[in-house]
């Protein structure tokens, strides 16, 4: 990039948008000088130009026409912001193709075409960045390319979802269930008015799979692990976890190396109150990662939102216009060609949650099906406070196998003491 | 670096090159996969090259002849681990003239010369690589210059000496004196046999030094600033500070713009039991960094140590070898030439613990004192259950001024009811 202007064309005047837009208003100097060259935001195309966004931009920059950007020969890198496959895909290709450097931060995209976007970025010798895609603000891709390179990791955990990560906060802060607070969230902006791919945890999954490839160098699509969101998840759970056990609940990502396997899951997950992660709350991230070198590391900062995002988008500019044919490996080169562990064969302490009628014998019928699948107990707490006919009894197992723990609720949930279907959380164990 | 073959020098061979050895044991294939090329650790100068270090090396490799490194034209990369000013300065100098590489965890020096250091390299066409020096492992330095680019930083904490925390942590968890906890720490190699340097806070305070470049574009020397270590620290104050009014005891650098002044101290600092800073135990290190666009962002891992600190130095190698011409900024080009804060104007809230003998119209006394400079309390409470003739009276403010609190405490500890000097210890406030 040895042009001593460098134009940039931005698609998608959304909230991260105009947090890119704020970005240059207000830090354009220090951006030049640690440039050294003059940087202009020539276009910013979206369906809707005229809507007022709160940011000051000159009208003639605004346009509808996505040729604007993506045929200007004069603009060298395109930020692509209007997120999801299509058209974000096809004009990610068409940008690249036409030898501009594209910066985005779509996950969803990326979670599902990174062969094809990343292959066509090498064949036309222009770079893909996307810092912003993990974490939001968050310096975590770089890191992990490049600071930690030396390193095999073992294990990357990662609260990465800011709505849940608010959410399970909130009902632990203040005993609420999951609608109050997500009845809140939304009018505070945290989550939007269609919740599902927060909170079902699909958001946390297409992250994992990119921290996946750069961690491990191995791809793998959604349908190829287990992803669980906090929907099941209730105050009661929080409460007793929380007081009686000393673990706090979070929606968590992990990838792992473990047993010559590659295990990768998003669930619930219960984490001891004095692990690091434990103290990512509200609307924080925080990815935990363990190398073979380095050992722990954390990351933790703003994962979504106008200018932590933009902030990351715009690092990734100035990484590109000063770096522009940088050396980058994304994970290691040769693919970790572990199996990928079923879910069945997953290895964990488990939290259950029963709900059955106080009944002498209950105990003694859990205890004789968990013996069977060879599940053994930590503990066994009942709560005689509760004033409902069904009373809550609280389980955590030593290590089990998850179908061992599947099955064994199958049939605890048979039997007539039982009233509603059981809970499960997996346990924190790194 | 067109060549095939990288060759690397390494200067020093104690515990952080043992490192460095390690992973070239035990990682190179890694390595060498990500970079495309042939690294060999060509040649070890120490001037022990006899003692058994417990990693594998073949023994013509070891030298005691700087020369064998300094002047051999196929070495590409040095790394300069003795630590120190001399002889390590002129090796790096000599490195940098002779057209070599750098990469070095040595803070003290780069603290102390760093003009001097990066305008060798700069002239000679190398790069000075020194991820290693503040944070050990942590990725740290390239986040700041990189991926953080964008933003103007208000203000830099960091928790960066794993010897003092791992003291304060101790002190607190087992309610032990700082003498006893630091004999612990000498024996499990937390500390070294003379830990002024670790336990005065001048270790911390060269961190800052490097920090406060890379954050604000300022350098400055030790003296123009405030440094203060641990050792008035008592178990009672921590006891205290953490049970009553819900702080945790922490070595503080603080570097952070206020009132269009550059404010860089190190002191003890009570920091709030949920910020995420109190969460950093042990001998880790934490740097939480507020950024106008990113917000809030803390770094976690291991500050120290040999396999964490050789995960930053060869992190440092890989960088330079895949991007030998990466243009780097040392902070914001245009340095922030506020005027560096005095002591005496900072702002803070103060714990203070007087030692009194119990007798009426201490109170009375003191809040005179107090008053007659400003300082209003947010707390006063005294423990009765101290069974000594002088009792301790904790004492919280609200906001005041450094010089009117010591101008304050001065007056006090005149009083004829006041037995011992006062402790003071400054509030996080961020």
């Amino acid at each position: 990039m040895n042009e001593k202007t460098i134009n940039i064309g931005l698609i998608g005047f959304g909230t991260i948008g105009s947090g890119v837009i704020e970005i240059f208003n207000q830090n354009i100097d220090l951006i030049q000088e640690k440039v050294g060259k003059e940087i202009i935001l020539k276009k910013v195309v979206d369906l809707d130009i005229t809507t007022d966004r709160g940011v000051e931009i000159s009208p003639e920059k605004l346009s509808t026409d996505i040729d604007e950007i993506l045929e200007d020969p004069e603009i060298s890198i395109v930020i692509e912001l209007i997120g999801g496959y299509e058209p974000a895909f096809s004009f990610i290709i068409k940008a690249l193709k036409n030898g501009k450097n594209v910066v985005t931060a779509n996950k969803a995209l990326l979670a599902k075409y990174w062969k094809e976007v990343i292959s066509t970025a090498e064949k036309n010798n222009v770079r893909i960045a996307f810092e912003a895609s993990v974490g939001g603000g968050i310096p975590l891709l770089q890191p992990l390319n490049e600071s930690l390179a030396a390193n095999n990791f073992n294990g990357i955990y990662g609260i990465i979802n800011g709505t849940a990560n608010y959410i399970l906060s909130k009902m632990s802060e203040k005993e609420l269930n999951l609608d109050d607070v997500l009845k809140e969230a939304q009018e505070k902006g945290y989550a939007e008015q269609d919740p599902t791919f927060d909170i079902e945890g699909h958001d946390t999954a297409q992250k994992l799979i990119i921290l996946t490839i750069l961690g491990f160098g191995t791809y793998l699509t959604q349908d190829k692990f287990h992803v669980e969101g906090i929907t099941q998840i209730t105050p009661l759970d929080i409460k007793f976890t929380s007081k009686n056990l000393g673990y706090v609940t979070k929606l968590l990502g992990i990838s792992r190396k473990i047993d010559g396997e590659l295990e990768v899951r998003v669930h619930p997950t219960l984490i001891p109150h004095n692990h690091l992660l434990a103290s990512v709350n509200d609307v924080f991230n925080g990815v935990y990662l363990i190398g073979d070198a380095v050992g722990p590391v954390m990351m933790y900062g703003q994962g979504a939102g106008m200018m932590p995002t933009a902030s990351a988008i715009m690092g990734d500019c100035i990484d590109i216009i000063n770096n522009p044919n940088k050396k980058i490996n994304y994970g290691p080169p040769k693919k970790i060609e572990e199996r990928i562990k079923s879910m069945d064969d997953v290895v964990s302490k488990y939290y259950i949650r029963l709900n059955a009628i106080d009944q002498p014998g209950v105990l003694h019928n859990l205890s004789g099906i968990l013996s069977n699948f060879n599940i053994s107990l930590e503990s066994v707490n009942q709560d005689k406070n509760e004033k409902n006919d069904a009373i809550p009894i609280f389980l955590v197992t030593h290590k089990a196998y998850e179908k061992d723990i599947r099955n064994a609720i199958n049939e605890i949930d048979q039997l007539p003491q039982i009233q509603a279907p059981s809970t499960l959380i997996r346990i924190l164990d790194e």
